[in-house]
């Protein structure tokens, strides 16, 4: 039974660690995030709705592929006017934090157009 | 009077234009687009939310990022394993479509976290 117990915990332990790290700021500080899209709101909007139709809509996208975004943004491996001057100063704690804020945007899909 | 009458026309016509562009599937066949978007939905789904997480939601993007990212990969401007070879096919057209087509997928935002 001691050892049922055991198991059991380390089972829980387990579990909650995989919560954990797939949930939306497991990498980022959702509120640091807002705090520095700030910067980001004129194009992509404090709410990541796009400003401008050059400009993505960044509410609830998936947090990997934001960070990606920007961090190819900073090394160059992708490239736009605006956004290689953006990311210059973002360190990588910034562009977790910004991806945990913007994946965490709730969003409802409605129904597709047939 | 007559004067005015060809004048009232003539801006009619140009909002009629201004509009007409501006709109979702203006440059694009939505249901098309659909058909089109039959070969992406393993990865962005059907519905343009993704099944993985390196892949973004593209439901309710904006149409002109998503034309641009769509012709970036396919002249290599932008890369991506996937992307790349996927988009080598596609016509201007079927560009257009897929843009038009996700593009119309409605999307609502919740309130942002605080």
């Amino acid at each position: 039974m001691h050892g049922f117990r055991i198991a059991a915990s380390i089972v829980a332990a387990c579990a909650a660690v995989v919560i954990g790290g797939s949930s939306a700021d497991a990498a980022g500080d959702v509120k640091a995030g807002r705090q520095k899209a700030l910067q980001c709101q004129t194009c992509h909007g404090l709410d990541g709705q796009a400003k401008l139709p050059e400009a993505p809509n960044l509410a609830g996208q998936t947090q990997v592929y934001l960070v990606k975004a920007l961090k190819d943004y900073r090394s160059g491996a992708r490239r736009n006017d605006m956004m290689s001057v953006i990311v210059h100063g973002l360190t990588d704690q910034d562009v977790d934090n910004l991806a945990a804020y913007y994946a965490a945007i709730p969003v409802t899909v409605g129904e597709s157009p047939k």
